[in-house]
């Protein structure tokens, strides 16, 4: 029905070994911390499919600790972090140490990780490691853009397993979803869209209580927060008033006893997310009223049940006029939420997405992360392939992510500007994991790439996103590297060859989509609306703030100090590097500045050349990968091999597709042909007979 | 509940005249003429409506005939030609006379017609008056695209008033749709959309003749015959086959107890309308057979029953590659049906898009107008406004219509080609309308326009397309400035004011519509799927044939012999005088040509100044057109003021829309600015600082 992904456990050895003893902590079960005794349920149940799956061997429950001798340990030591775990192995006693049922859970899930990992390993008493690891960010989260109706926003995973036909699903799929995501350490997910419409509107109401606070205990128990995205305009939809401004005392009270009502009914909620004021969504703009008065209100209603308000900053004008050169949706997150900066509660976390734009192949870094000293934040990252190839495509996102976390936003210059933050650094990494208090209300979010399919991900590579995501948001210093190396192993086993094919596929994939899609930038270059295969003109003239503004003579948007001053909006001295064309680093130069098609690149190459050669060369990447992929087919299972080969077929096709479209269009526009004379669609000079 | 249209009747004068005796001739009711007998009380039910509305007299129906006597007599005269009227009028006494029903009924519409367009006329005694006319083609017809859902394929009228729900409505509406339609000469009407799916193929079935049937009765009791449109695999949906080779034994049985089916439960019907092998519809290519094959099998079956079978052209590949520069789409109609001339059954039509492409604002007659000499044929035009603004931009149809049917298809040349019909001349007008083989199996049909809006046609003023193609089909030698005059007058009486203003609008729409949007006959420039708004690259890299091949230096697509050869398909001297650009008429230059930007046209201006001058003045005359309208405003009804100025005023801002992106898009590629020095959004140059 469906796969196990990475927690496969694929046999290393078939032991001769007989069953390995558990002991756990009778602390964690004792009175007042049920949470804890059933996820530590979880964990004990883990270590028994890990234990037979990996070495076909029983393992025996035991009450009394076993001295001296063989077994694994589940140990509560109070004074540690909450989340850390700390692994200890040798002479075949492991013990897994926590101060909480979520660092028993990810220690073991660590554990069974580091078994698989453990290159030779055959018998679990042969195992010699340690390891003491505390999550980076406090939250981890996925959200789940899955409508009532089963469909799924961006989501090309097949159905929602949360909801369908109006009603909410509470089978085994969900556990499954929940124990994916513990296993990598998510600790937080929102189920419903963010925009919230129709029934979901309804989930904070009886109809769905019940099933809803099944799906948040299904969750507690593999240590995961339970959160809904909400309707700003709920007073009204649910309500009877006519106004949901956040400073009317009618407003204030519904929501005061709406969450009294939904703790009552739903004791384990984490909060809200809510998307206000954009897209068409209702907001406190609508009232005269700030983001904040709009957050802090319900952050107020919150407080009392510990529930936390993410509030999204993808606010921005979306009915644009293209005629129009000065506005920029670039600037439209700094803009809104810089001047309110330390004006929202402690509860209050606000939700930016990495980049200025939304969710581009490539983009720079929001500047919003280097502007907010006083105010809880957290980043927010897209590992459903909306604009990445939409899982059809292989785009491993994790090398991304990655430069995106590394990002330094230059909080603390030469010229003294204060740091904002408790962190000795300013990297995007740094920003999001210590809020701005020091508190734990901050963290990492992606938006999720699951469905119903029976791989999960659609694409069974795109389940890398899915794991890398998870790994990356507990431990930012993995590399993408070593990311890719587990999560290989873990799926596919340690056989040589697929571990270097996969590997080769996986860390080329994203520049590669760039290469055929997004030169130096420029973005948006999609089919409107589905926002698959190219369209170069597809964005240009529309209301969506989305431009090339490619002309006969040069491409790019102008965001220069000249142009509409986005760059000014960074920290120096990342505003003098990104508004000078000489300093402004290559892969975003056309994000940041109208250049003619002649300019010289640091390759030696004019922009044209470089849009020409990158989309050849990203053709016959794709084509690679399918060789590559082709290599591996005895070495994999052969479900799985045809579900992604279909997939890099269509990739290879469509890459071609993607190279001729841009490459003609720019052919056309500009009148230059390409160095190379290689194969480019023009119709030039036809009529000069 | 919905307007009357050009039926409203408005007083001409507070009459104080007593009633008119209306006598009609007994004969009409005589044995075995039941359906003339339901004709004619149609036509004296309208007498009453019409005179109760122009004088607001009575009317008495007399059962002796009036001899010498004032009233209004429908008479019988047996050597008259079918459908034919006749009227006189003096001194008080009027005759309608005719062969049939039919003739009667168009005869009294055209009295009613013709008192309202009479001048300064009082009274119906003082109506002086003599008219004999028969209608130029035999069939004229109304194709509704309408879905059993409700919903309308390329409707702008809201939905359907034969479907809703998967039922079939059989209200008053119909009624009203049948009388608005016989009094402008309509005697067909094919009530669901060609694409035949679901609900739809089950209308030849038991689950709904009997609803259909009484459309058939309705339809009858107005001169008109139902046709309906077929699935061509309905012997494998309906039946248990699991084939539709028209040359399979089993397939013709079926067709032929099928017909005997529905002929026992719809008497009165016409026959199918098919299409068949064309944008994914299935049809006898699927069986390696050919349309000839695939329609007299048809036609076979549905001989017994005096049934049609109206076999459309509009067959071509719908998935080219857009680097395919020699495959064109304006072949496929000619290169699939020129071979088959001669080989189809008698009562088979062949009905035949007026262009080769697919309704654009202008395009070239289509060629196999004139290439097909042994073979029934109809003209298909669209009175529904897919590309010409969709009821919401003015587009006043009737001129465009009249260059289609007035355009010479040089059958007979020099070179003593044979005359492909009965008739001495050979424009589209003439080849239509006597059939191969003087028969009756021809005419003209036209995409309805209408829906359940009030007004019918969304826009009050497309409701003139409506008119104006009925009365086209009956006397194609009418003008459209006298079409539109009557339907000014019959619409909104005889101000004239109203008549000037609305007559500048109606006439110059057409024209107007083109210079915003299609420059020198190069179409296709619009948003895909829907067609509405401008998309200069919409279909540009897109499957359906349809391109404008701009690039830095030109523009256009070449069907000379060197490039597609589609002008090889006319006769001479057509095919030379398209292949020369010298030659080519201007309006359709860009549609056979691939010209440079700085091409002198007659008018002394370059292309690229032509698309700037027609954009702005297309633009203007927009605005003009809403000046126009408002000037008017005391002498129209209010809800019909509000509802048309609601419209133009999007026309307007719409208008500028188009103006705006198409010069904005050409000047940016071809970076020549416009001589007049207009505001044009280029991002010309920006970088050189």
């Amino acid at each position: 029905m469906y796969t196990n992904c990475w927690l496969a456990y694929r046999q290393l050895y078939k032991s001769a070994g007989g069953g390995i003893p558990i002991f756990c902590s009778p602390k964690f079960y004792k009175q007042g911390r049920r949470q804890e005794g059933r996820i530590i349920d979880s964990a004990i149940l883990e270590i028994e499919k890990g234990i037979m799956g990996l070495f076909g061997r029983k393992t025996i429950l035991v009450e009394e600790e076993p001295e001296d001798r063989e077994g694994i340990c589940l140990v509560l030591i109070e004074d540690m972090e909450a989340e850390e775990y700390c692994i200890t192995a040798k002479g075949g006693r492991g013990t897994v140490a926590a101060a909480d049922g979520r660092g028993i859970l990810y220690g073991v899930f660590a554990m069974l990780r580091n078994l698989q990992l453990a290159e030779g390993l055959r018998e679990f008493e042969e195992w010699d490691y340690e390891e003491a690891c505390a999550p980076d960010n406090p939250i981890r989260m996925l959200n789940h853009w899955d409508n009532l109706d089963g469909s799924i926003e961006r989501g090309y995973s097949g159905e929602s397993f949360f909801f369908k036909s109006n009603e909410v699903l509470t089978g085994e799929r969900v556990e499954e979803y929940a124990r994916l995501a513990a296993s990598v350490g998510i600790n937080a997910a929102v189920i419903n869209n963010v925009n919230v419409k129709e029934a979901a509107t309804e989930l904070i109401t009886h109809r769905y209580y019940e099933k809803v606070n099944r799906i948040s205990d299904i969750f507690a128990s593999y240590g995961i927060d339970l959160y809904l995205s909400i309707n700003y305009a709920s007073p009204i939809e649910l309500g009877s008033l006519t106004t949901a401004d956040p400073c009317d005392g009618k407003v204030i009270q519904w929501w005061k006893d709406k969450a009294a009502e939904i703790w009552e009914h739903i004791p384990l909620l984490g909060g809200f997310l809510v998307k206000a004021d954009s897209e068409g969504r209702p907001g406190p703009f609508t009232y005269g009223r700030t983001h904040s008065d709009g957050a802090n209100m319900l952050a107020d209603a919150l407080l009392p049940y510990g529930g936390r308000i993410l509030w999204r900053c993808f606010v921005y004008n979306c009915t644009q006029d293209w005629r129009d050169t000065k506005t920029d949706r670039a600037n439209a997150a700094y803009d809104h939420f810089k001047p309110l900066d330390g004006s929202f509660r402690d509860n209050v976390i606000l939700q930016i997405k990495n980049g200025p734009m939304d969710f581009q192949v490539r983009e720079p870094v929001s500047p919003l992360f280097g502007a907010l000293s006083h105010t809880n934040i957290m980043l927010e990252v897209q590992a459903a392939q909306e604009y990445t190839g939409q899982q059809w495509h292989v785009c491993y996102l994790i090398p991304w992510f990655k430069e995106i976390l590394e990002f330094d936003m230059c909080c603390i210059s030469d010229s003294g500007r204060k740091k904002p933050c408790q962190n000795p650094e300013s990297r995007v990494a740094d920003l999001i994991r210590g809020g701005c208090r020091g508190g734990k209300n901050c963290g990492i979010a992606a938006v999720a790439n699951t469905g119903n399919d029976e791989n999960w991900t659609g694409h069974d590579l795109a389940a890398a996103n899915f794991y890398g995501f998870g790994r990356l948001s507990f431990q930012t210093s993995l590399t993408a590297e070593q990311i890719a190396k587990e999560w290989i192993i873990l799926t596919f086993g340690d056989n040589k060859k697929v571990m270097e094919n996969l590997f080769t596929i996986l860390l080329m994939s994203w520049q590669t989509y760039e290469k055929y899609t997004s030169p130096l930038g420029i973005g948006w270059m999609v089919n409107p609306e589905h926002h698959y295969g190219p369209n170069v003109d597809g964005y240009e003239y529309d209301r969506w703030g989305t431009y090339h503004r490619a002309d006969s003579k040069g491409i790019g948007v102008d965001r220069s100090p000249a142009g509409t001053g986005f760059c000014n909006r960074y920290n120096e001295p990342l505003a003098s590097m990104f508004a000078d064309a000489k300093s402004c680093p290559e892969e975003v130069l056309l994000f940041f500045h109208h250049m003619p098609y002649s300019h010289q690149l640091k390759s030696g190459k004019t922009i044209i050349q470089h849009i020409y050669d990158t989309h050849f060369e990203g053709a016959q990447d794709a084509a690679r990968f399918l060789e590559l992929f082709e290599e591996i087919e005895p070495y994999l299972d052969k479900d799985a091999y045809d579900r992604i080969h279909a997939r890099m077929l269509h990739q290879k096709e469509h890459s071609v597709e993607w190279r001729d479209r841009i490459n003609t269009y720019f052919y056309r526009m500009s009148g230059i042909p390409d160095e190379k004379g290689r194969k480019i669609y023009g119709v030039m000079a036809s009529f000069i007979k």
